[in-house]
């Protein structure tokens, strides 16, 4: 097997794939075209914005009359925030950076929202002045601030939910107790801000629109007690939590929509301005990465599981794989045969930057290196989490069709 | 306490930082004197160059005669590779565009080494005919791009070391068992290479020389397994592991370095070229990354820990907190009163970018919104990891002094 490989290796990597195919491609027709037409030297992702933006029409209506309200930090890419823009969307921004893309793509500053509870000072009086009406807190200091900075403004507050049925609930680094809410209210509104509703996140992967009911039950309680109070509330942001497809079954995006609007009525009534803010849910599935095969080894001849060494790693547009959170789909130009346990890692000197150990994943027996490999799913919290040059490597290469 | 709070920001933070200074401050005097002298609107990483060579001659000095191979990884940055090519310093690669960096910094081809055991085959091609004559491997299946691309090249074979004693020993993702190194020595020679040595990883942040024993034991073994076969060894290769000071006690460079080659000796006896790769144990402690408190919370006011929101996190320079795993220390400008436990927090809207939260940090009761935060011993492993603009936030911003 040790001659054959060498043989083989002695055609060169490009003899390799020309004699390779990928048998079946889960991707977008126009992402699939694209790939098949292109040879990558380094790991790119192809987007598709027609995809993206098919999305984001099919959220809206699913989720009518909610207004979508993009969450820019899955795929911040201008070409992107145009279309949307063109398309009649909206934008929830996690920074001064995110809230100028969103402005110098066209966007009106009355939909962009700033819905990071943690904000610069010199950042929030920057957006006050650049028209931006709408804030996100969660603590009495970052009220302060505003108070300061953006005098007047709208503030929704952000519930810490405890009931979460996401695949990945949140950490508790945002949002206040719900007993807090009420008291947080008061205090915006004693230091001249208007506090104008609520916030929360169902948390990341929430597969089915029946498992947002614990949640909303949740903050539904909060809603009723603050209008109870007399706060005329306006604004109920359902936030994100919208799923993408990485393997485990997720409920198709009609449904989805309607069965979580469903949900929002029975709990809240007419409500003047919901927000939903997919960022996932809406871009990840547009786009696929091209990688390669840099090296398929095993550390001993007996043992079961290969090593597999991919040209992206951790710290190159994977980071989702950190605690092997993400589990991306992938097919390869050796598909189509037997399969078995392989450990997946960066091609960086570092030791940490291994995919997938804990549970490994099941790939071709006849992989090698030079194969190309398809990581699907992959247009969302890949581009912009990729670092500037860590090894010397180069961040990832997007190219959007 | 809040209206006093109130008050305080009113005044606006560039007023807070006037009335507060550094207590104490455990850097170089040029970072300190640069830092006091400046100030920073975004996460900079201030590097004393001078001190960074300085380690490079300690480490020379006290390791001699192992010749000291850099691991640019730690700290890419052209002005100090220039730096320590001046001074003699030779460098362990780990990509093309690592090899191109030194090269352009004026190296001589034949002090890089391309340490990496996994690397593109156009990579090894292009190393080759740039006079690199020194590669890693840890597989057959790597060896064999090697015997095509870099016809007759020297290699060394890495051992995957089972007794570290470091406090983060590697994974397993790079080296070959021990009892796999003869085979893969026979293999390389089989196949036109010249298998001139070994290498291994002693695990990061080995914190006394001591502790160095039990892997060198390890190597050796099969060092002398491969002489009595008849390879003529040249080139022991001890890797990296030198440590920086995090808080916990680490044994001074001398000593340190003395030690290490002491049992060195005792091992391997007389060894033609042995080459030591250093990365943190020279750079770390020549930086200090200059941040900003952007929030300090309590979730509910009896909880004990506060959020401390910083402007720097995970995916902006401090990767190596991911599972909490290096610890930084901090001056603040808030320092020399009470403390009491934190969980620390980056600036991004993602729920993962936390840095310390299993085991909070002491920080100062007094801490606030706009205190200046001093992150210690961040010279390596931080400007390259950061990420090319996730949630709109700039890569780590560096000055080199």
């Amino acid at each position: 097997m040790l001659a054959a490989d060498t043989v083989a290796m002695a055609t060169g990597a490009s003899a390799l794939n020309e004699r390779r195919a990928f048998v079946s491609s889960r991707i977008t027709d126009k992402v699939a075209a694209y790939m098949d037409a292109h040879d990558f030297d380094e790991p790119t992702l192809v987007f598709d914005l027609d995809h993206a933006v098919g999305s984001y029409r099919t959220l809206a209506q699913s989720l009518a009359p909610a207004h979508i309200h993009y969450a820019v930090k899955a795929n911040p890419e201008p070409q992107l925030v145009r279309r949307l823009v063109a398309a009649g969307c909206r934008f929830d921004a996690a920074s001064r950076g995110e809230i100028a893309l969103c402005l110098d793509a066209g966007a009106d500053a009355r939909h962009v929202s700033f819905g990071n509870t943690v904000k610069k000072v010199g950042d929030i009086a920057w957006a006050r002045a650049h028209g931006i009406d709408l804030f996100a807190a969660d603590a009495t200091e970052e009220l302060d601030k505003l108070a300061i900075h953006a005098p007047g403004a709208r503030v929704y507050i952000r519930l810490l939910v405890e009931h979460s049925q996401a695949d990945w609930p949140l950490s508790r680094k945002f949002g206040a107790p719900a007993e807090e809410i009420l008291p947080l209210m008061r205090y915006a509104r004693a230091h001249g801000l208007n506090p104008v509703g609520i916030s929360f996140h169902v948390g990341s992967q929430t597969r089915r629109a029946e498992m947002w009911r614990p949640v909303l039950t949740e903050a539904a309680g909060v809603w009723h007690d603050a209008r109870a109070e007399g706060f005329e509330l306006e604004v109920l942001n359902i936030g994100g939590g919208f799923p993408a497809f990485y393997g485990d079954e997720v409920e198709a995006p009609m449904g989805y929509g309607t069965g979580v609007m469903d949900i929002v009525r029975a709990h809240f009534g007419d409500v003047p301005y919901i927000m939903a803010e997919p960022g996932r849910g809406l871009v990840a599935e547009a786009g696929a990465i091209s990688a390669e095969v840099l090296l398929v080894s095993r550390k001993r001849p007996s043992d079961i599981a290969r090593w597999v060494y991919l040209n992206i790693g951790k710290f190159s547009g994977l980071a989702e794989t950190i605690d092997e959170a993400i589990r991306y789909q992938f097919d390869t130009t050796a598909d189509g045969g037997e399969t078995g346990p392989c450990i997946l890692a960066g091609p960086s000197c570092d030791s940490a930057d291994v995919l997938y150990e804990q549970r490994p994943i099941q790939m071709p027996t006849a992989l090698r290196a030079g194969d190309r490999v398809r990581i699907l799913n992959t247009g969302a919290y890949t581009t912009t989490y990729a670092s500037v040059g860590f090894n010397g490597f180069p961040p990832l290469h997007v190219v959007c069709i």
